[in-house]
Formats: C-alpha cells, structure tokens, sequence
C-alpha cells in the first residue's frame, strides 16, 4: 500500500488524489471538530468553503459553524471549538462548517475515491477505515495559509504507525511520510507537550482555547471516523451500513 | 536565534531569505559535492542554474561539473559525484557546477545576508559559521523536483541538534524545523540505513552511486563550509580571513 503525506493543502495536486483514499488532517481544529460533533449525534457535517456559502445553504433545522483567525464568525451557531459540538446542542441537526484551512482541504479532496477525516482523537479508527477501503492512501495536512502545521504532520505519522501495526505488508512511504513517521515517532511519549508548543497550540492558548488543545492532544479517544457521502461527512459506520446491499 | 526550515526550493520567497544566514542543503548530493571540492583544494565553486550558462563562463583552467537526472553532463569534465572531485583533480581550479536541485538552491539563495553550504559532512562546523555570523537561520532543503527530500530534512534537523548544543539561548523554530528536528532525533542511531532507504538514495544506488550515498551519509566528517563570496562559494576560513581588516 502507497501512503504519500502532503504537508499542506496548496501542496495538494488532482493527481494525486485519483484512485486515492484521502485523509484529510486538521487537528487544531476543524477534523477534530467534525468527529466531536458526529459522536455526539450530529447528523452530518457539510465542510463549505466560504461563509457566504454555509449561509446560503442552511435550511431550518441546519447549524451553522466555523471561524475565520480562530474565532466565530458573527451571526453563525457555532465556532470551531469542538467543545461547543456537543449533545444537545448539535444531536440530530446537519451543521453547515466553513474553517480556514481544514475545510478547504475537505473540499480540494473530493477528487479521491474517498475522502476521510482523521485527527489525534481517531487515528486508530481512521488507520482501520483506510485499510478497509482497499486504496492508496493520501493523507493531506490541512495546514495554516498554506503552510506546514506541524500537529498535523504528527498526527499523520500516527496514523502511519497505527496503519503498519494492522496492516501485514510493509508500507511504500513517500519521503515526507517517512518524515511524518520519524517525527512522530520522537515525541511520541509526549505528543500533548509537542501539540502544546506548535506554533498554531500557541495561538490557540494565546487567544483562550487551552482546554481546545488539551482535548484535540489525545490519541485514540474516539472510533469516530468522518467520511464524504454525497458532499456531507457521516460516520464510517454509518456509511457502511448504507453502502451494503439489502 | 530564530531557525526556519524551508521543505523544498520551491517554497522559499524572497520575504524569508531578507537578513538571514541562509544554509542550504542538499545532501545528495551538490552541498556534499561542493564541500568535497573545496576540501581537496579547489579555488572556488562557482553554482549557476543552466548548463548554458556554465559553459558561457568558463574560461581556461576552470572545469565543468554537474549533472542532469543523477548523470554526468556531455562535454563536462565532471559529474555531480564527491567522488570524483579529489586532490589532484579539483587542486587550484575553479569549478563551475550546474545540478538540477542544489545550485538552484543557491541561486535562489542569493538575497540572504550570507549563503553557507550545509550537508551531514560538515553539520556542526556549518552550525558554528551560523552562529559566528549572528544572524536568524535559514536553512533551505533543495529537495528534488520541487518535492521535499527526506535526506535534506534530516540534515536540517542535524544542523539544529548542533546548534542547540553550542548557543546558550533557546532556538526558536518554525513548526517544519520542530518536525525535521524530531526526525533527526528519531534515526540519529541509524542516520545511514535512514539515508539509503530516502527516494534519492535508492535512486542513486539503483543508478550504480552506492559509495557517494555512503560516503555523504558520514556525520561531521569535514570542517569545511562553503560560504557565498562574490558570487562564488570559497572556504569560510578564507573568507574569515578575507573579511577581516588587514
């Protein structure tokens, strides 16, 4: 199995993605949002990639989420903190998301075959899901303005090593997901600290989201995994089910 | 001292170079190549981009070296391998060199306050000449067509090690220095297995070049940097010397 890490989501080319299982990493904060609010009863997540069009999409019924520089967007249900994605609030409700970066990189994706969300919280899951969809995979660091975020790069050498210890050929790694997997790999005993010192876990605790940090550093919390059905993340689980015969 | 870590030559804008040291690295195998050189006595390294332009400039004595896809240029006196550019070859000639990724490098390098030439070789004298120079870091992985080379990164993440080992105040890194420096961490033991097993080293050992992926592999071998003086790379010791009022 191929596995190629991009370092972020300008980097990210069509072809790279034909024939692909793409997972999209967001960790600060968008995918980890987006696997919060599915396990907590969210019906979908639709990932937009302007405000304008989450606004012009929403139905009744609808929430609508997002940040642009870490904060809410004025007259939207919801920011990007995935403290807010939380039952009752978002249980049974389809929110309509827009991110700087995280769903713009969901958005770029939807050349692959399948395109997944993975982050700290469901690496494991993820690792699971990719290998069940029998293709290469891409995995796509989101990124901040189109540059390398280091959380997400660790969290794709995680997912990298959680992928080779259930998958029983060795993986063909591009040179950057050797890198990814080495770095992991290195602070792998203490990944909450490495998160903590990135330069987006700075800003995020900078600007009061300390508890944000904390919650999206933990490895393997949840076996959550997004993945684009029809444009709009459901859970893996779900999305199997539906795509069984009757 | 603020150390960025560039992926790739693509990536670095101008904006980044401004009052910096800029170390640029490439591994496999120009940097490697150009230490090499002035170590056995050669005058200078002239980088420039083109095979057309390397043959422009040269006039009698000086020789031609480069390569195109790993392989020796038609008509050039020599190849892009260390190996060839030994005493008494290399002795008192001034060599002009054109590579597909690593003189690019330089190139681009060129609005720097000063351009070093950093390689595993010469890792922790390239990092004492940054710091004698007392400016902010840049380190410039040439990478390989534009896409990050593993064998670069590692060596940025070496040259930092040596650095934090010699300055007496925190480093402050971007997050790709962070991860390339987690990475060293990670394959220190095995820095040379980690080498072969790079894109670049199992091409090069495909294309029958096993000793120069060897031989660039050594770890703190040279005590040569190559410094960017006149548009011509020469030994920072004689630049030292040079620079200093008679």
């Amino acid at each position: 199995m191929l596995v190629d890490v991009i370092s972020s989501v300008n980097e990210a080319r069509s072809d790279d993605l034909n024939q692909r299982t793409a997972v999209v990493v967001d960790v600060l904060r968008a995918t980890s949002t987006i696997i919060t609010a599915l396990e907590h009863g969210c019906s979908s997540v639709k990932a937009v990639e302007t405000v304008c069009q989450a606004r012009s999409m929403q139905v009744p019924g609808d929430l609508l989420g997002g940040e642009r520089y870490c904060k809410k967007i004025t007259g939207f249900d919801l920011g990007n903190s995935p403290m807010e994605y939380k039952d009752p609030i978002v249980a049974g409700r389809r929110i309509i998301l827009t991110t700087t970066n995280g769903t713009r990189a969901i958005q770029k994706s939807m050349k692959a075959s399948h395109v997944i969300a993975g982050a700290l919280l469901n690496a494991a899951s993820c690792a699971q899901a990719a290998l069940q969809l029998k293709k290469d995979l891409i995995i796509l660091c989101s990124g901040t303005q189109d540059e390398f975020a280091l959380e997400d790069g660790l969290c794709a050498g995680l997912i990298i090593e959680e992928l080779s210890s259930i998958y029983d050929k060795p993986l063909i790694l591009n040179d950057f997901a050797s890198a990814m997997l080495y770095a992991y790999r290195n602070v792998k005993p203490s990944i909450e600290e490495a998160i903590i010192q990135t330069d987006n876990g700075k800003r995020l605790i900078k600007l009061g989201y300390e508890d944000d940090v904390h919650y999206c550093s933990q490895v393997n919390r949840s076996s959550i995994v997004p993945i684009l059905h029809y444009n709009e993340m459901i859970p893996y689980s779900e999305y199997r089910s539906k795509s069984q015969p009757s």
